[in-house]
């Protein structure tokens, strides 16, 4: 980037710029950028020439995707940085083509999720809520450990499916807890599984042999129903699923099942569908504990993603490397 | 510890022993020591045999105090090692008055304590757990942001009560998340609270300015009602009050108010008394997330407390010196 002040313009869903770009952040970028508009689309003649100005995009969820008629409206383009979690969809081919810079707040994106499934990690080791949600029920005390043998968070065997910028930083935040931590990706080298130092197993093992499996892989069509029926059947009674990734990716009535026949428990903040039809019978399970996709950045969360975006702009302006930027091969493996 | 191969008993509950103490942990005690017997009581003909020969008593939960008489039938003692939390109330003043080393495995214990109290101040700050009873109950999707305002793990302000053991650890567990914590501590020097990073704040600042209040102050008559009515009134909208300690140290009836009407919510390990009773408000309440004392050593966690009591004697034989002998003066002030 050779301008000492670029000129900017934002791009997402109209109820986004506002809960992702407080007032003050958006003073914050004006402090070093001029703003020329705030776009929900691309077509349009004043959005139109908004493009026409534009040094750099800022975009996030609900921005439509930057094609080729795009690249061609807005020549001076140099960067897009996104503040939100995975770029692909929002980028055509002709982007890196061009040799435009991309960055993406995935990382921070990735730290709520990961936060999400690490607290979830530490209650399901210790069966903290199929506890609660029995007692609850019976309103008296019971003998939690008859109940749920094997409880207790010592030496329990965590699985990590997809070592993914979530999955890694699960690998990282789960370090301080006496887990043994395994981890099944076909992306991932010897080498890089000795560096986030965790073993590496096949995914049959991984199900068969963990008292956790968290799901980190991306939503591809490689992936779909990556954990199937049969998968589901190795894991051991008493083990507990969890996912805060796509729905898509475990077979949810083999899940269903065991989990309401009580071998499994799970924790899912995704399904299929997004939100369960009302006569799920996960809903009235005390094995399963749901939530409506929330693992994500949502509320004070949002400000993590604008700042990502603003220090990348300040380091454009600088004249420094990016932190977070896009190279065109990883994203064929990643979501 | 002079001798060699020393003589040792284990005096606990009769059913806490072989939770605690699995056969392969026993013979890992057996391979450097004699093992005299398992004792319940100290006072019959067969535990005073047991006492009269013993260097070291591995006491744990329900063994009863070592008062002057158990002190005068036990003439060898020289160490105690309590694989458990607090050993106040197992210590007859005589014990570390005619110098008999005592070595607590409350460090250990208070890992698990911590790891419920991260994994609930992380859901605490996303408000998972009142997201997840409204989902249940609604079966339907709804606006989280608008719901729980304020939501998100980003900046929230988490304030502990009690830099006692578990509030400590609490402390360096929360370090990797974006959370500023600021402890309330009357025993806590100014030192104290910078090496442990945080700023140390009045009980009536902490509690009003906080998200999330978290308590780990001892249960000790200078606790009870610490956080009271006036305190639980200070509370900021939408703020969780977390307690794993003591139910006694909170003023419950102000608080359930409050939680009831939906201006806080809470996340309850303890309670008084230990098990609600069956109409209580909180079962019943979204904003409320209840479990009957299960955060403390459960289950695997307990071969943590037996690792430890053997770790101890291993140091003992070897003449090292203990990792958590107990000092007189700090008795006095934990519980």
């Amino acid at each position: 980037m050779s301008i000492r002040r670029p000129v900017i313009a934002f791009a997402m869903g109209e109820t986004v710029r506002p809960r992702v770009f407080t007032d003050d952040r958006i003073r914050e970028f004006g402090e070093i950028a001029d703003i020329a508009g705030y776009l929900t689309e691309y077509e349009s003649d004043a959005a139109r020439s908004v493009l026409a100005e534009v040094d750099v995009l800022v975009t996030g969820w609900g921005a439509p995707p930057i094609d080729d008629a795009v690249l061609a409206a807005a020549p001076r383009l140099e960067a897009v940085l996104h503040a939100a979690g995975s770029v692909k969809a929002y980028l055509g081919s002709g982007v890196l083509e061009r040799g435009i810079r991309v960055s993406t707040a995935a990382a921070a994106n990735a730290v709520p999720v990961a936060e999400y499934t690490v607290a979830m990690i530490l209650l399901a080791g210790k069966k903290v809520l199929p506890i609660a949600a029995r007692y609850r029920t019976e309103r008296d005390d019971f003998d939690v450990e008859a109940a749920f043998p094997g409880m207790g968070n010592y030496g329990q065997r965590v699985g990590i499916v997809g070592a993914s910028k979530i999955g890694r930083l699960v690998i990282e935040m789960l370090r301080p807890y006496a887990f043994e931590v395994v981890v099944y990706d076909p992306f991932l080298s010897q080498a890089g599984a000795s560096e986030l130092g965790v073993h590496q197993v096949a995914l049959d093992e991984l199900l068969a042999t963990s008292d956790i499996v968290s799901i980190h892989a991306p939503s591809l069509p490689s992936t779909f129903d990556l954990v199937d029926a049969r998968g589901i059947g190795l894991m051991r009674r008493g083990a507990t699923l969890v996912n805060t990734a796509r729905g898509e990716i475990v077979d949810q009535a083999a899940l269903t099942r065991r989990v309401v026949s009580g071998e499994l428990f799970t924790i899912l903040d995704v399904t299929v569908p997004w939100i369960l039809e009302p006569e799920h019978p996960l809903y009235s399970s005390d094995n399963a504990f749901l939530t409506p996709h929330v693992a994500g950045s949502l509320g004070a969360e949002l400000g993590r993603l604008a700042e990502v975006a603003l220090d990348e702009l300040r380091r454009l302006v600088a004249g420094r490397p990016l932190e977070h930027e896009v190279e065109a091969e990883l994203l064929a493996i990643t979501a």
